[in-house]
């Protein structure tokens, strides 16, 4: 049977240790994972722009300018996943994780969603173009390796 | 010259007149457009599900039918639509506009995004996506006479 | 507002009258809907390839004479179909049917599926790829009413 | 010439020793094939939502819970196969099998089905859609043995 | 029930009455079909390149430019085309018909190839590809028939 | 036989009257053309843009508003087309010609260039990617006259 | 710089050494290249179907296995392929070969043609479609030595 | 995380050491990452076809029979990179670098641009369809660093 190595994308939240958990929980359960995330610090994140393609006082153009490079990593990435897990926590709008989510389901990616409960009304739509809407970083982890090797908690 | 019909994907926040005010301002211009929308009747909207398959007293998974429902209808237009506008309000997540546009951006689409200043930094990665960011309404209009018939305002 | 024609097939069962109720239950609601569906006259579509082919006394050869000119049918109206409704009745095993399912999902386009509850295990997996799955054949007008013109019943 | 490794995609009855088999004669065989299937635990796979995600007492959504689940595995493995394998067997009604035909054949994935003659006017669509019908596992070892190294048993 | 105009391409053979032959059958029995072909004038095509772009005394290159006129006809024509007929002569070796059969099947457009018998075993891999192959005008009449409007004859 | 609409899209220069050429002369050999274009007035063009969405003092971005909003138009009129003629004059870069033969060869469409001999070297590329090259737009009218009736002049 | 393995196939005649040829002169050249093929011994690729899926007296079927068995293999290893050469010799018909081109152009994949130049006209749509027309198999070696490692001969 | 190795494409002007510079500061960087680029000798460039495929003493057919070696090459690498990198420098028109931006903003590659400040208007549609437009060879590898591992410089 296959040994394939599957790639995961960790879309969303930057601001809690949800991408650690899942990574740490894969890890001990021995599954072929490689995860890759967008660039998680935030003021990295928001500098991707102007700290490399030179200064720029516009807020519009240095988001711009900023949008622009971390989408050459985010896009490669979520191209190359097989699947796509989207966390969204109660702080920031994250469109971004929706607006990657949109582009996973359009894609034909398996979408895993992460959230708490008091999100569900607002998150319906993604939710239902996911397979998978989980609480917990654990319950992805449970997802995971039961997609992966079949076996279950 | 083609007198094509543009198919218009009207997409995001539905407790304002902003697709009122472009209807009735591409059709004062005269431009062969078609506008198509999610249904924006929000009652309507979230009882997609349990008014026409049968009541479930879940919320989770009342809006898991309810989702689904207007999939149906979001998914057909979205993909049968040559360009899509998507309109996120002060109020709300709107996480299902982001997601359009997401899915928009994946099926090559151009997309318009419009929304005030104060949402810039937070939409920065789908405004880099769409091919233009506009503040009212009346600017969308303009960007679609241009497009469709080269005549600036 | 759009008042696009839409194009669903109507795939699966054909020895009861779930057509004729979905058609006679979309003209009534005003409903722009115009339906497909693969050849519904069971002698006729076994017979699809000896009656224009010529004889073929081997009953798996004759199948598959039967099941390329059903093709050429089947598969032009599904990938011409806006939404793709898949009945599964009580008799017959139906692999057609979910033959369809799947080519309509791999293909992305919305799939309403009915059958009864007592099925309901065994579509699962039938069920998970669609947008909706209705009970009878007004819930899938209702849903397509819906859809469409963004009316509850 | 070519030593590139083959995947194998298993579709289908769980109930036998089909996979087994194929698994053994190819690998006396000697051929570069690696297989992969869905999860082929009866119990687990109907668990795969609820041993997951948490506890659901409804069967129509611990159902859809748990097809999502296995979506994530199955989409994924379909999508990276090069050629599909779709088993069906005397008893249930398998139209995940048949769903995963539909899929893979929209996809463009060379299917091999295999199933005894009692079943080919049932099937014969999904036969039609295959490259090649077998009646035993060792047949689908001569046909994988001949499609990878040009040997004949 | 859908009254869809089918568009069919008729490659193939350009110096016998087929396609006349299946237009009249088609017409007799009221199929909405538009048929599509190649320019079958054979010393027009022929000179497709030199008769629009200038002379070029070499005949390879005479042959490109030709090629490229003609190709901008029948790789527009076959895209959007829903079945694609393939008649094979007893005359000349007819590759641009096997060639085009190969541009139908890996668009996913269905085929019906027709030629007689003695042709079979050296048409095998295209008549594979072929959802239906018939003997003669009037058989692919039948198909048609059938097809569109699920009559047998 | 079909009389279906040809759409020919119109890439490139804006400086000389060839657009008007070719369509005046397909008007008069009574082909069934749309023809579709960027916008062709400079100004507009440049202005695309700030004359739209608001005034940008700094040039880079002022271009990246124009690009976007012109993109909208020509983006989804070379997606529409059947066939893209693009001409290249003496004057000018026209990146953005060559930047449309790009996008026009990735999707599959046709393609027909227009030029002097004297670009070919630089053109090659271009060229070769195309079905034909012109030295005229009457030769362009003969091309289409062809492709569409089978007619040489 | 990139010292990517290079997958490609060469389809066509069978009886004279011309892939031997090919694949001698990539390997003296030092060429990362991994060749793919049909299965070249003609007996055993028209016995694909009865020596392994069971026996079939009629021709036509035994044909339709065999074609089937095949296309397992060749449809995978085209698809799998980032070059195609198709070699046309003086005898048979070849069809197969052109139905391989058609395939590959319509993938989008870069062909080359080997053959004399007596078929140039038989065979210029599909040297139409070719990226490059070879007299030999030194000149495919020599054309595949300089698109992999930037050496003319 | 993920340490997959990124394919990045060098597209355009080949008479400065941009290249060169790119790949030493993405080795200094220690990132992952394989280059390729179209051949960069001028001369060998020009005699891709006459120097593989034989003698052609037209330069328009010269020219045909090189640029379509050299797309083999072209065509093979850009569809099999993460990102495309564009540079136009001030000699030259360079077209092929556009269409190159083309074919890969079609296929949905990131681009990255490279050019001096005096290009700007001339470029800007290829401008708007990449992700970054660099000045330097250094804010390439900045783009680069940042996209692959998140580090600024």
């Amino acid at each position: 049977m296959s040994d394939r190595t599957w790639n995961v994308y960790l879309s969303g939240e930057i601001h809690s240790d949800w991408r650690q958990r899942i990574e740490a929980g894969t890890r001990e359960a021995g599954l072929p994972v490689v995860f890759s995330a967008p660039v998680t610090d935030h003021a990295a994140s928001d500098d991707a722009g102007v700290g490399t393609l030179g200064d720029e006082p516009v807020p519009f153009w240095r988001d711009q300018m900023g949008a622009g490079v971390n989408a050459i990593r985010t896009q490669t990435l979520i191209r190359a996943a097989d699947v796509v897990v989207v966390r969204f926590g109660d702080k920031y709008r994250q469109w971004n994780a929706a607006f990657d989510a949109g582009c996973a389901a359009a894609l034909g990616k398996p979408i895993v969603t992460l959230h708490d409960a008091d999100l569900d009304h607002a998150l319906k739509e993604v939710d239902r173009a996911a397979q998978a809407t989980a609480r917990t970083a654990e319950q992805v982890v449970d997802v995971l390796r039961y997609a992966i090797s079949g076996r279950l908690p």
